[in-house]
């Protein structure tokens, strides 16, 4: 009976965590405008009120989801424990497309968003893409030297792999998972290559 | 005296392409959010009613002006008639970067709109991206082979051609505009070499 005392007496915080992996849960296949608090409270089988006190208001639970959706894919993407510098790079791209796949309507929503103005949303975006980005300066093996246009190429080739994946996700053009794999992965080094 | 006659009896289809005109040279230091009705009366001296007339509604007029100013993009980066495919592709990017120099904020506002679900908005920048890009492929000298992949990439490299430019213009991080422009043309057969 562990299970059902640890239901009743759950803390306020684990209570608010539980709740926001339903709300990232929900946005996988949902944009941020159809997530609402009455949404959540139906599936979490809780009042609006309560999820007013554990949120605020409906722009904070949005914030807050979002917050753990891209805490999630960090996660997902995290460097793997593999000794090549570039299977390392494509392991991260794969684990990147499998998360678009698998939380396409909630990510298009997140980029919409920061693209369209919303600047709490463009501030986690960036803060996002900043930390995917920091792991290829921060690799072991330098697999590309810290300068300030390689930087600069660096968030190039970043719009570039959500393009692609996007765009491959909406329609594969004959172009296999493992054939656009191999393309992300091979694009840093040849654009790094035509750096002055 | 024939210009105040001319002025006098201006056709009502030139009026109005002189107001597209106004519009569009009001918009390059502006968002769209800040170029109103109002302002255009005020800038060509006339009432806010006649504009009404020519433009309908506030919408109609934004998209009027957003097509006239995609309209002058293409036609600055139309490509050159140079003997050197990959001069002339560097042409034509120096000719985007002068115009997003010359129309930054009207140019990001286009791409805000268009990225954050604004449809009308975002169907003038993609059949804009569409029309450039297709420029690779109509090229005399086949710079890139027609190939679903190929089109998938070509995408991919005008999503980084526009991070890298709107990026260089917010801070050139050290990167002279030669030396970008080199970079944004060596990138393209960079890219399409990488693929299967």
């Amino acid at each position: 009976m562990t299970t059902s005392t640890a239901r009743v007496r759950l803390q306020p915080d684990t209570r608010r965590e539980q709740l926001l992996d339903l709300g990232v849960r929900l946005l996988s296949t949902r944009s941020l405008e159809e997530l609402s608090i009455d949404l959540l409270a139906e599936e979490a089988g809780i009042s609006r009120g309560l999820l007013y006190h554990y949120f605020g208001n409906k722009q904070d639970f949005h914030l807050a989801v979002v917050r753990r959706a891209v805490a999630d894919l960090l996660a997902q993407t995290a460097p793997p424990d593999l000794d090549d510098p570039l299977e390392r790079l494509r392991a991260g791209e794969a684990a990147y497309l499998d998360y678009v796949v698998a939380n396409h309507e909630g990510y298009l929503s997140l980029v919409k968003g920061a693209q369209g103005g919303n600047e709490a949303l463009r501030e986690i975006y960036e803060e996002t893409r900043a930390a995917l980005t920091e792991r290829i300066f921060a690799d072991p093996d330098g697999l590309v030297e810290d300068t300030p246009a390689a930087r600069l190429m660096v968030r190039g080739w970043a719009a570039l792999s959500e393009e692609l994946v996007l765009d491959w996700v909406r329609d594969p053009h004959g172009v296999s998972r493992e054939e656009l794999l191999d393309a992300l992965t091979a694009s840093l080094p040849a654009l790094v290559a035509v750096l002055p």
